[in-house]
């Protein structure tokens, strides 16, 4: 069960230049900041409430998010929504015949554990389930 | 200021077999469905905890929706932030130099105040502002 949108994740060329229009326009400063290898990304979350947003930078070239801006440019590039138990969560997902992209949930931003459904499963958005560390919302 | 990530905005083909999709796979059914002709849109709501996803399909060739679908397929449209008063949001974002889609709050879906931000202002993302109707988070 989804409990609430964790975050949208925003994909930009240049994270700092985000952060600074999120935090001069929409007075949306950043909460962390982190480089998360396994995902090629630098990436910072700012608060929105309970909610979360995720600008994503690419570490390099060969990264799918570089892809991603190379062919759609910087945009809205990912949903996430909030489960508590993400191994059942994947269970349920691969039941309804889900196409994953994770089989197991990996470690996500701010020691989460997260997880992404194939855009061909959902009509094109590509998905995350994420179970949040403990102490975050 | 943003209190909450209201929904994102997704846009489909076929509404019908996109809340099927929902329902079955993620289940999230609707609790709203209405065709807001000022958007071109025959939309869906569904609950994520307080936040929401709304499906959105064109009500014809012609619409925004039609043209985004035509160059980019079916996935994430818009996300949309909750704001208790729209007006004075809407004073600040002009203020802080936001190029507005509306300059006056429109009537969204299930009553809400709306306005739409332009994505040259947000790095791409086309952004929406929600004062939701008395009685709906």
């Amino acid at each position: 069960m989804f409990t609430r949108i964790d975050h949208v994740g925003i994909a930009v060329e240049d994270i700092d230049a985000a952060l600074e229009t999120y935090r001069e326009r929409f007075a949306l400063g950043p909460v962390h900041r982190e480089q998360v290898a396994e995902q090629g990304v630098d990436a910072a979350l700012l608060d929105v409430g309970e909610n979360h947003v995720e600008l994503i930078a690419p570490l390099g070239p060969e990264t799918t998010v570089a892809r991603f801006l190379a062919t759609r440019g910087s945009g809205l590039h990912h949903v996430a929504y909030q489960v508590s138990d993400i191994d059942a969560e994947l269970d349920r997902l691969r039941a309804a015949g889900m196409r994953l992209i994770d089989e197991q949930p990996r470690t996500g931003i701010r020691g989460s554990r997260v997880a992404f459904v194939h855009p061909k499963s959902t009509g094109g958005v590509l998905t995350e389930i994420v179970e949040p560390a403990g102490g975050h919302a």
